[in-house]
């Protein structure tokens, strides 16, 4: 969901980022740079410059990740918990230098597409993001696999573009962020949760095709992690990011943002 | 305190690295690229590289930064806290891909050098970290200036020339990093800090001299900060950063230990 708004921001500072970018991956053409190593470099993605004020993180617990949720305010460490919001929200305030930039999580464990709808106006419409990221997905299948929820991956889907549409109607102006739902082959996640998860996930990429918004591969992420890595050191349960997990998130959603 | 088994890991990855932080800085020649911008680039400090293992943040409340003391183990994300040394190992976490890296927490809020002098052996030597990085000072001066604490300057230098003496004694290959304290002046920092605090930083400073330590100098960090955005986005008391003051010191830190 680009917007003229956004594509008027490609200032000097961007323009020197991106020939920084060059020029590392025309000295990475030898091959020896790690892969899949630490992508936190100077550019802020435009998307996130200028103008952009309120960026907002919804989803479930990857994205709660232990937030304490009696601090509403922006910008608070306590209220942003211990996952990639965190990590993107500091590394965004340091380097944007902004007092006017505000970063809000407002991930809540546990939640489905069901449950965003529930409060979406009072959680995100009401906050006017300029970005809004949403990761949700995980909870869709994890609690039907366990006997607690019934909905099918049409059901996901639905209810998936109903939120943006809602979004799209009260905010156009909003650039939306879709990030792929994941798991890592260990923990609670086993046989079962294939086909039906890969379908989710093509699900979600459907939905940030109709809106057009930027997808993060994080599926991608992890897929390559795992060659550096056991699976349990990117994700414990399989689900739930650890440090360097939730740190690959962050890496991949600024790439995603740089990449438009 | 530099050993000889730290000057060995210099490897092509890090070789790539050091060319890589000296083309960015040929590309920032022409001065337009921001000058206190983000730091996290792909070179992981040599001494943070190869057979480094544990890595531990000692200090107070800045280092503490809402960490859960009832988790021990090291790289659990609630054990870590919301500050420098979260941002820090999330990055090694995900940079280093190696499970045998633990990183470990131990700031506990409103301690001073006699403090960690009492814990030193349970909660430093008995780790037996590879790097340890220590912060204490802040509330050396401020409980003096409460009048809950009576310690000068000297008591400060003997104090925390002792910790690095029985550090050194017990694991004379430990790296040690020394990070100068730091205020910003504002909230509870006023004229009647100066010039004693400028006196407690440079016996920090000549405490690292004697030790041959990385010196981490987050004064000037701050000071160049406060040309970017108020001294109050950077802490809103003056002591203790926001997300954006603790990735400054994350930035900082790391160039520390490249640089040194």
């Amino acid at each position: 969901m680009p917007s003229d708004k956004k594509s008027k921001q490609l200032t000097r500072r961007q323009l020197l980022g991106s020939t920084i970018a060059a020029t590392g991956a025309l000295a990475a053409g030898g091959a020896v740079l790690p892969e899949h190593g630490p992508r936190l470099n100077a550019a802020v993605p435009s998307a996130l410059e200028g103008d952009t004020r309120v960026i907002l993180f919804q989803g479930d617990s990857i994205t709660d990740a232990g937030r304490n949720r009696r601090q509403a305010g922006p910008n608070n460490a306590s209220a942003m918990g211990r996952g990639y919001p965190f990590l993107i929200g500091s590394w965004l305030l340091a380097t944007r230098n902004d007092p006017n930039l505000k970063i809000y999580n407002r991930g809540i464990s546990g939640h489905k597409v069901p449950d965003l709808q529930k409060r979406w106006q009072k959680d995100t419409i009401d906050l006017k993001p300029d970005v809004l990221s949403i990761l949700i997905g995980v909870n869709d299948i994890w609690h039907k696999l366990a006997g607690r929820y019934d909905g099918t991956v049409a059901d996901y889907e639905k209810g998936f573009n109903e939120l943006i549409e809602q979004t799209a109607k009260a905010l156009p102006e909003t650039q939306i962020v879709i990030c792929e739902p994941f798991v890592l082959r260990c923990g609670a996640v086993n046989d079962k949760w294939f086909p039906e998860f890969d379908k989710r996930r093509a699900a979600a990429r459907r939905v940030a095709e109709k809106a057009e918004a930027t997808w993060v591969p994080f599926q991608e992420t992890f897929d390559s992690a795992v060659n550096d890595a056991p699976a349990n050191y990117w994700a414990g349960d399989g689900v739930h990011p650890s440090m360097a997990g939730h740190m690959k998130m962050t890496m991949a959603w600024l790439k995603a943002l740089r990449d438009g």
